[in-house]
């Protein structure tokens, strides 16, 4: 049999099973900067170690999204690599501060299977984490996705996924989160001078820039995270596949997304959880990505004076931009929204 | 109203206004990694920390056009999202070096408006600077650009710029280098054995070499200075635009042609000032950049026997070689001179 | 005579001459980083400081071809600049690691001269080596390339290069890899479990995987390694040259295929000497590459109860996958093999 592993099908995977992924990666500064250089991001408790100190960091931290694709690419040659599409995350922790020097590995228990009623694919419900040099869990999320069978007669297990909470309990938040020092907070480096209490429930945020993604710049994100998903990549097969060209990470979208925000969000400095998101749409090179924002809910957290919860409900679409707040998921291959990301943000109170 | 900016439009300035930047940034070698590899910069004193050492630098520093867009790029969210053209640049003297691990911040005085007849636009003069985590101003420029009026019947101030000079000092120059051993410059390392005194006024070179632009490249490295003015990124908005796609940031242009330069000048090791920079055409995706450089005279520096200054004319051009020395500016969207950039490099004397 | 140098041509070698290429550039970790996001590179002990360190490496050291990269760019200024084609290499020795902080140089050596019957080229035969910030060298290799001749009529000197071992002695490899602990080598962290055992001579394994490179990829990568032959960047130029489009630099498609090869050698993590290589097609953006390796023979290294060396001939293909081990070469510009890389990479025992 052959050493080069073509990946799991749905009928390989079993409930309660527990993969610990392979090729841990340092992180350096230039992940960073790689980082920023993809996808302009600004928020600048990231950027700017003179300002991370000053507010209680040790040093500046990665970017929180940054942290989410090395550990979820890690879970991709064992869980997607023979993915058809991921659905969706939920449930997903920031725990601990991820900085530049950790080295980051994953572990993975499928928690959910249920075969698709065509006998030809079916939905992977699996919880993630990422894990540092010292075994400390830095990062936890669920996702389901739907993975092709081998073989449409194989046999397969069914197990009913675990309720998700609708939501990450507000108490939770913070653990990436060291206790700040706003008095130190500069709200023009940081660029601007809105804070928790200026957000209300309801209140819907045009991001206004678009952004156009090119085919060099999502496949040099994929495989920076190490993730080797096959739609990403291949130009020739893809061709022939089903929308006749590669697809780009659904996670570069968020990236994109999360890095438009900046513009009516810059002190929401920190993703600390993402309570359900979903790709409603493919995107392509070629295309621009616009975002908007809906406040869904400030929240104190428990014995914190510095930090609050800020609940935002981020919908991306492509070739269309957000001035009128789209809510409909586009049809596939039509302008429209490709992504909602609903995420706790933390902010100065 | 919204969190988020649609930028500062003609009408909103105000002369003699201060303005300091948001987004700080820590610089590492990364930076200089990623721009080494969009443009090709080869100038061996920012390349290697051994050269730079054994010649007297505590360590390599940046390249300094990197740190130009760097404080650049901090005031575009301020000065220039809305712009319609960046006309020039002038009197911008380089002070400090700057080193990986440096944090730069940037603030701007506005110091010329003037509305132009339509009505429907003005151009700002503006001096910014660039300020390292110990409060020096590493970097000075003035710059000019054409802003769009947010409403064309809105009053506008309108004061005269100073006058600037029509070069910058060569006695001031030199701030950003440090008394170099000049007996421990390795010329076979630098890549060529001429010095300040084999070139003389008038001469002429023809650097070569082409290079391409990609749409990937451009956003990458605008991205990565922080600079989110909208021509730059949103094919979707600029396809019906003035020229039907993405604009490349003229910086850009600045440091492919300087990158160029490394075959004739490979020396002039560091930009001191540059004394006059015009966009003369666009640059678009697709466009193969050449250069060539007329010497305007050299000069020795007061109390400095190790270096001296070479006045350069650098011209870029775009889709045309540069052996018949082409002066004559393009039209817009037609091959030709799309770049002036008279500046003051220090060389070896 | 203009300062911007045109490069060497045919006749402009000497048989014997040694070059001291120019160039030096101190390494970082961030070239690392950006060749693992050009090429999706994942031998873990080049990607974990963590993993290195406990099978004893001081620190990780960089991706084998991300040097020989580094070094053979050094050389292109003076050897390869009006190159028609990079024949070959062969007898190249990675004769110790290298790590982020080391400076590198190059000189060359002329060791044959064969002037093509046309009249208007010929090969130049030369051996290469990159020397560290200590003297020391780190790397050794002769290649072949076709150079163009100034003048048709210029007379040339006809050298019979030396004869070249078919292969590289087991019994010299290992130089750049420091004796090993292998008990604390972790299998699930390397991606596979095979160890040189589990490898016989004449197995094939296919890569699977297909990656399609874009322009800006390889011009990034090219300007990283200071490579600058023209063929790679002058799109302006090429419309009207051989192909009517950039060639991408042999060396890329190397990295893409070393790095696709992971998937099946996943535990190969040393480079250690590359009997011979050719570039036998052209590559160009917009192609989608695919491997497959051939294994040629294991070894025992004298001396040595931790490591072995594993002989692998990878071809890698351009738009055909690999599934059916394609042997014949390409014509040029049509799908098929582009490179035969036989290579002594270094495996656990």
């Amino acid at each position: 049999m052959s050493k080069a592993r073509a990946g799991n099908f749905f009928e390989d995977f079993s409930a309660g099973e527990v993969i610990l992924h392979g090729l841990p990666r340092t992180l350096t500064s230039s992940d960073q900067t790689l980082y920023t250089a993809l996808y302009g991001s600004r928020f600048t408790l990231q950027q700017s170690e003179d300002f991370a100190q000053r507010v209680g960091y040790p040093k500046a931290p990665l970017d929180d999204l940054l942290v989410f694709h090395m550990v979820f690419g890690k879970t991709v040659n064992d869980i997607s690599l023979n993915a058809i599409a991921n659905l969706g995350y939920a449930d997903c922790h920031f725990l601990r501060p991820v900085y530049a020097g950790d080295t980051l590995i994953a572990e993975s228990r499928i928690i959910g299977l249920k075969e698709n009623s065509s006998g030809k694919s079916g939905t992977v419900h699996v919880r993630s984490k990422g894990i540092n040099q010292k075994g400390e869990t830095v990062l936890e999320f669920v996702r389901w996705v739907m993975v092709r069978k081998r073989e449409e007669r194989a046999s397969c297990q069914s197990v009913e996924p675990p309720r998700l909470p609708e939501a990450v309990d507000a108490e939770s938040l913070g653990g990436a989160c060291p206790p700040l020092a706003i008095a130190a907070w500069n709200w023009t480096e940081a660029g601007a001078t809105h804070r928790l209490g200026d957000y209300h429930a309801g209140e819907r945020i045009d991001h206004i820039d678009g952004m156009t993604v090119e085919e060099a710049e999502h496949m040099m994100a994929a495989r920076l995270y190490h993730n080797n998903a096959r739609v990403h990549f291949n130009a020739w097969q893809e061709r022939a596949g089903r929308f006749g060209k590669r697809i780009v990470y659904g996670g570069h979208a968020m990236s994109m997304a999360r890095a438009l925000t900046h513009n009516g969000l810059a002190n929401a400095f920190h993703v600390a959880a993402i309570n359900g998101g979903r790709h409603v749409a493919p995107l392509f090179a070629g295309d621009t990505v616009f975002a908007w924002s809906e406040i869904l809910e400030t929240r104190e957290l428990p014995g914190r004076s510095d930090v609050g919860g800020l609940r935002i409900l981020t919908r991306a679409t492509r070739d269309q931009p957000a001035g009128e707040f789209p809510r409909l998921a586009a049809k596939e291959n039509v302008p429209g929204v490709i992504l909602e990301l609903d995420y706790w943000a933390l902010m100065p109170i």
